[in-house]
């Protein structure tokens, strides 16, 4: 175990734990009294049949993305009860630097997409939670949507996911290689046992680097849109934006998170067809795609979208690639919560 | 210096060498000693007329495309004669490794796609050339072909820049710097001072990833278009391909070269006015751009193009992506040699 401030109340708002027991995983193994952290906006209604579900992305938590929870938006905490919970892993959750030995740092366990949603179910049941009206996510919290559109089609009435797919393709999956890589070329990344909580600061800005460089499209960088964040030079975007946003999380828990990432596979139990798991959907699904994402592309997410049976295609056009989904672009904050509101209302 | 036996006419095939003498910098301070290697094929007729320059791209030699030297094919050496200089810096000619202190390795000074361009035209006056007919290049090879066009317009008859810009994008200057970041990740870096030609191994893998990554869309590895190569698996294509790729490379000539991609800028001398500077081109010019680049992506070709008086561009429609020079794809190389063909007919 080691020490980090970062993942406190203070910085990520308030979220309640649930302890989930000794937490079978897909991949083989177990997490012992996992813990399973998440946050709640609005109230669940008697029928307990107003509930949103909110996964997160990686690197996220239940506070990162919560401007999207407000009286007057699509997820409207006076009409839904807005569930948010954390990836297990992610540094809020039982995650490696706070789970004690002998699953600690290193040797936590491999976990999957399928665990998350199963963690989420047993949540559901703690909360009382009967039908969902909408189950959205952004990146890898579009993964864990398919997953839960997949696996319990009679719960999910709507499926929003957004930039993220239910299958890692090849070259995603060369994206996370290729970012952990840089994570652990850091000198002092030692097997995964460093020893203090910022000692893998290299390694965290090389992989920032990365995500840089991927996650918001060319012309972004030429039309300089950095200066609509108040930066004063590229340089300054790098680090104050890409760096200073994981230069405190982590790394084991980054790991950890996007092993899931790449082993994101909502087909394995169906023999890994595809068109048979997503077939199984019976929600009304909207997914959402980035115009100039480089790692989601638009053909990968149109390409599953298709195999949906109740569903559409929504494109957003926005420079800011993946990230459009930080919603620091007004135009694309408000079109993504046009869709949303759009599918609720249907 | 450092020995290091992959520079050798045994796996770049023949060259020559001119001695530049003591090359003036436009970056300041200067080569001593400095030589330009080169291949050329065909004979120069008597008007001195009949030449064509190929410039090669990062990481390339005067081997690397000389597939496109053929009879039948547009750089047909029976017609032209076709002159391949190799880069400063790139292994073969005066590099980090091959120069004496007090410029060895790392002490190696920066060069600018401009002192390639005026070494070249040394090299023309060397063997006679009086006009050119054609200068085209890939990449870095377009980043030359732009400066000669610029520089000297009126011994330029044609131009064909292919996925290049005559100035650096912002976004790709990010890659730049991510991939040498890779690259001096390695533990043996030791500043560029390494003390063995095969020591920054890691650091070559981790480069070369990053090409991998970048270099090929991702449509090509979810289509497998690695089969075509007769790789057995993705994993097979990293290791065969792109790691092997680089590998045998010296890393400060990678980073000589790289450093010369990102400050590349033809509208420096022309006070950053990049419409003033390609203005001056009166070479009718054939743009060529691939379809799924991503770092040297469709719209910044264009955007360059547009702002040169007698051009076209051609739009290659291919998931080798940035790599569709390599001609890997037969209908890339024949289409490639088709535009050639078009413009030195014209």
């Amino acid at each position: 175990m080691l020490q980090n401030d970062f993942y406190s109340k203070e910085n990520h708002g308030e979220f309640e734990v649930l302890d989930l027991g000794d937490f079978e995983l897909d991949r083989g193994g177990k997490l012992p009294n996992a813990k399973l952290a998440y946050a709640t906006h609005g109230k669940l209604n008697s029928s307990g049949d107003n509930a949103i579900l909110f996964p997160v992305m990686f690197s996220g938590t239940s506070g990162s993305l919560k401007h999207y929870v407000a009286p007057g938006l699509a997820m409207d905490p006076d009409k839904y009860f807005v569930v948010i919970p954390n990836q297990l892993g992610n540094g809020l959750s039982s995650s490696p630097h706070n789970t004690p030995d002998p699953y600690s740092m290193s040797k936590f366990p491999k976990l999957s997409i399928s665990d998350d949603v199963r963690a989420q179910h047993q949540l559901c049941e703690h909360l009382g939670i009967k039908s969902i009206e909408l189950v959205t996510g952004w990146s890898m919290g579009a993964q864990q949507t398919y997953e839960w559109a997949i696996r319990y089609p009679d719960m999910v009435k709507r499926a929003a996911p957004i930039a993220g797919t239910a299958k890692c393709t090849p070259h995603d999956a060369l994206y996370v290689d290729v970012y952990c890589d840089a994570l652990r070329s850091d000198p002092a990344w030692n097997g995964g046992e460093y020893t203090t909580a910022n000692a893998v600061d290299t390694g965290l800005r090389r992989l920032a680097n990365i995500f840089a460089l991927m996650g918001v499209c060319t012309e972004f960088y030429k039309q300089e849109q950095w200066k609509n964040l108040d930066f004063k030079s590229k340089d300054e975007f790098l680090t104050g934006f890409w760096q200073g946003w994981f230069a405190p999380m982590d790394p084991n828990a980054l790991l950890a998170m996007a092993d899931k990432w790449k082993h994101g596979d909502s087909s394995e139990p169906y023999g890994g067809d595809l068109g048979k798991a997503l077939g199984r959907i019976q929600a009304k699904t909207a997914v959402i795609a980035f115009s100039e994402d480089m790692f989601f592309p638009v053909r990968d997410c149109k390409a599953e979208q298709e195999l949906i049976p109740n569903s559409e295609l929504h494109v957003i056009d926005t420079l800011w690639g993946h990230f459009a989904m930080l919603g620091l672009a007004e135009e694309d904050f408000k079109e993504i919560n046009r869709i949303l509101a759009q599918l609720l209302a249907s």
